[in-house]
């Protein structure tokens, strides 16, 4: 029997939603409301529209085929009815209906159901600081505001810009702006480090650095006091240790579920506002279904229910949803966190759980750091990337993995193979054995996964001992003239050692090649921890082995060597 | 207690066992033995040293910090005995001993072993044709073949040249002739495809038309009668339809396992003389260890066993048993054939089973091909792949992926993630909610794997039929102006099928775009077959939908739409 399908919200999940639904069921109707204008956008490209990657605005908008997804063509190509400036304001689930006002008239009705969806998305959190609503603050969270930041910035009226929070959103608004059109532009972070939660405080640390090579300047672990300006119009921004001039503030803090409409309606949403749903996606009223940024959702690893606003979830559960409501079995089983994000001529992603947030969750997980090229060392576009892999100690699962590469497809595809296999709960062994394609231009005989899974492997054998870059900082500073310094042992060829051991003297820098370290061992003092180094870890891990064979027993290896505390900038 | 293993071959597997065990045991004596002169290459990168990629040989003996791995280099920083032009003539396995002849001298020896290594790898495979021996033709066995042809290109002495294979190694070495050195360069395949048994046939000709457009000719289907020559060097070759100038011939037909040793010292090997091991990569023998080229090894998903002699297993195999040796229990589980190859701009790659390599094992399967863009479609630098799912039909299983696209590391990517899957046995719903990380430059929302799993899923549950490029082209010949011709119905919008209308006319060609089809179906014949078609197949699919609704009941539509009509050579 035909239904009528009323469908809440009309970026990303509602469309898809509805257009699935439709074209299992033809014979059935969908409408679809949204309250702004402007619907079915892809607002993950706001960035680079605002940093004019994306020429016009209008391309966040249109189909691969360069039609615009606007009211007409839901209705004519989707047989959807989309009606755009309308607001729901009451579901009423004993009536089946919802309750909705026209924004600009006023003008209400009532649209009766068989099913609903509920797509009503997510708003930018507002910080709650004096003077967040002067003109010049943005929170972006349409194409609208994007619109006129970049009319500002094209029409060089922006000479200094703040961004609040360095999360995905604030880095990339914060390099479009920088990148493009050369704005002097400073971010604000509560945390600690870039991309909190994201990543470790080690790979944050790599790209920070890169990012302040870029110009961008930072302000971690400060948080705003207050925005303020000029003739109603902003100029300055406080945090509680500086004072930034800036002529253009974006607020990117995250966003907050649209969730009151469904809690209104008695529907069960969690401490943090989300819409709790089931693997089908229904909410707890079964002819309700809810997904994309207003919902929670279950975490692959933990089985937790957690946030995770991303336009790829939404695009998924809409089509889990469209399918449901003709009475398919389809499940969303959840989400692992997968992310990446290109940061100037360099990336950052990753999947599951950070070394932190495993901790935190109470797995007695450990991390492996490694250095290595994308492909094989001998083909000229090598380029070298770090990846940090996360795994429980007992059972050798695998329960994340983080990395800092180039801005190409090599790393980000290093972090989708161990993304699909997470699932299913891999192993170490299943890295070690991991089967990537392999040929020169793309990657290693030993690709840099199947080296991290047996990197992982001598960690927990206790074959090899690593400290990171971050644990190298506190060793060198510790033993900074005094006896109680660690032997810092630099087993490179002698010509590749031969700057450091220059710059930084024979008391405190020593150079054994790796291959000479067996019969040279006397020269190594035996009451001392050695700290040994090389170009990535590796060399340095062989020589750890001949000196654990010889006898001694407090060494650490760098992982990730000269190339992580160079990325890293704790390189001595 | 200490032992000592022999190691036969010195590439990639030999020297990785070695120097593992060596880290495991550093107290045990490793004695490892080559014929050659030149060890511990990198094989696969020599078609990148012939094309000048890779500038000097010695780079691809080289490790990733310039140290020339031989003989010293393995005694010094492997703790490994290496012997280099030492050939091992027999294998006592009473004696536990391997009886050595020095290549040069014919100085023979017999040297005890505790645990021995068979890593003789491969040879290439000889067409067994007249003038297989005349100067300037080469089976690319090492090193020094790519050094004499390197030079040869070089200096310009050769004008034309064929390559006999149209395999990996075939096109590697075609393109680098052709590509870097301008040499009119012709392939020879005895099969009808390029790449056979690693593609279907419809990808195979959408690389095969790619390739001509680089300049590369091509003569499939042909086998090689004899070469010819003058002065003792070659200038002509034969195939049975053709005759070919060529100053230089380059035989790519596959290599045989070196298995002599074992096959004589009684362990067991396959029909196709591979040596046979266990998980553990133990032979018959169980003091006698082999892996690399000269083993079989299980298949993943059919579990048979097969032959593939690729680098990368050489090196994780070698890990494997170098663990082993030293009382370790790693196992090599079998392997799912991933692999990838450059050809010019572009790439082919893939992993587990093709269509007709399943069928050919019984499977109940078939495939879906789609085109999208690496990225989103809205991000500047996107280009479009396909890719061609092979799944079973009653199971939903995944058994296999292939794909065509550029030359960067988003297609490869996305075969790496299926390849991390497919040994968990993933159905159709693990790939359309696989959760690849989401960022417009690297991914669109709906990832093209997502999108592939979705059209499977519609395929099996026949709200979707299609044809491939290969079978438009019968259709459209079948067509050709008669009765019996079907309705080709293009659904993109009027002036995307503008030029097409024109050139073939309204009696051929019919347009109504996707979102009119529902009011303008009485345009459309009841009594013959439809085909729809649109850019990519994602327009045509709802088309058909529509179609179907309406009634229409023999209707396909073109799975990859125009852009894999055009990229397979078959657009109208």
């Amino acid at each position: 029997m035909p239904q009528h399908v009323v469908v809440i919200g009309a970026v990303a999940l509602g469309p898809k939603a509805a257009a699935r639904f439709k074209r299992m069921e033809p014979g059935s109707r969908v409408t679809m409301i949204d309250r702004e204008d402007v619907i079915s956008y892809g607002g993950c490209g706001i960035p680079y529209f605002v940093s004019g990657d994306v020429s016009d605005a209008s391309q966040l908008r249109e189909t691969s085929f360069h039609m615009l997804r606007d009211e007409s063509f839901f209705c004519q190509t989707k047989g959807v009815d989309a009606l755009t400036g309308v607001e729901a304001v009451k579901i009423d689930r004993k009536a089946k209906t919802v309750h909705t006002r026209v924004v600009k008239t006023g003008e209400t009705a009532v649209i009766p159901y068989d099913k609903l969806v509920i797509a009503t998305g997510a708003t930018p959190r507002w910080l709650n600081v004096p003077g967040e609503s002067l003109e010049g603050v943005f929170h972006v969270s349409n194409l609208h505001d994007a619109e006129r930041i970049r009319e500002a910035v094209a029409k060089g009226r922006v000479k200094k810009a703040a961004v609040v929070g360095a999360g995905f959103i604030g880095l990339e608004m914060a390099e479009a702006l920088r990148d493009m059109w050369d704005v002097d532009t400073s971010v604000v972070e509560i945390a600690p480090q870039i991309l909190p939660r994201a990543i470790s405080p080690v790979l944050a640390r790599m790209a920070l650095k890169h990012l302040r090579s870029k110009g961008l300047r930072f302000h971690l672990g400060e948080s705003l006091v207050d925005i303020s300006g000029e003739n109603g119009r902003v100029n300055c921004l406080r945090t509680d240790k500086s004072r930034l001039e800036a002529d253009l503030v974006i607020v990117g803090a995250g966003v907050l579920p649209n969730s009151a409409l469904a809690r209104d309606a008695g529907l069960d949403v969690s401490h943090r506002q989300g819409i709790l749903v089931n693997a089908r996606l229904q909410t707890s009223d079964p002819d309700i279904f809810a997904g994309g940024d207003c919902i929670e959702m279950r975490h692959l690893i933990t089985g937790d229910t957690f946030y995770l606003p991303m336009g790829s979830m939404a695009n998924r559960q809409g089509r889990v949803i469209g399918t449901n409501l003709a009475g398919g079995t389809a499940q969303f089983e959840g989400a692992l966190g997968s992310f990446v994000v290109k940061l100037f001529d360099r990336s950052v992603a990753g999947a599951g759980l950070t070394l932190p947030s495993a901790l935190e969750r109470g797995y007695d997980a450990m991390s492996a750091l490694i250095v290595q090229p994308d492909r094989a060392h001998f083909y000229p576009t090598k380029e070298s990337m770090t990846l940090e892999l996360v795994f429980e100690k007992g059972t050798r699962r695998i329960l994340g993995i983080q990395g800092f590469g180039g801005a190409g497809d090599a790393m980000v595809g290093r972090v989708n193979a161990v993304a699909a296999m997470l699932k299913f709960k891999p192993t170490l062994e299943d890295l070690s054995n991991l089967e990537m394609a392999y040929s020169p231009p793309f990657s290693s005989a030993m690709d840099i996964l199947n080296s991290l899974g047996n990197m992982a492997d001598n960690l927990l054998a206790g074959r090899n001992a690593v400290v990171g870059p971050d644990e190298f900082e506190a060793l060198w500073a510790k033993g900074n003239g005094n006896g109680s310094s660690p032997y810092f042992l630099d087993c490179r060829e002698e010509p590749d050692a031969r700057q450091l051991l220059q710059c930084l003297g024979k008391e405190r820098w020593h150079n054994i090649p790796q291959g000479s370290i067996k019969e040279r061992c006397a020269e190594i003092p035996r009451d001392k921890q050695v700290v040994v180094v090389c170009n990535t870890g590796a060399r340095s891990y062989e020589a750890l082995v001949t000196l654990h064979d010889a006898g001694f027993r407090d060494v650490v290896s760098i992982q990730g060597g000269m190339t992580a505390l160079t990325n890293y900038g704790s390189a001595p």
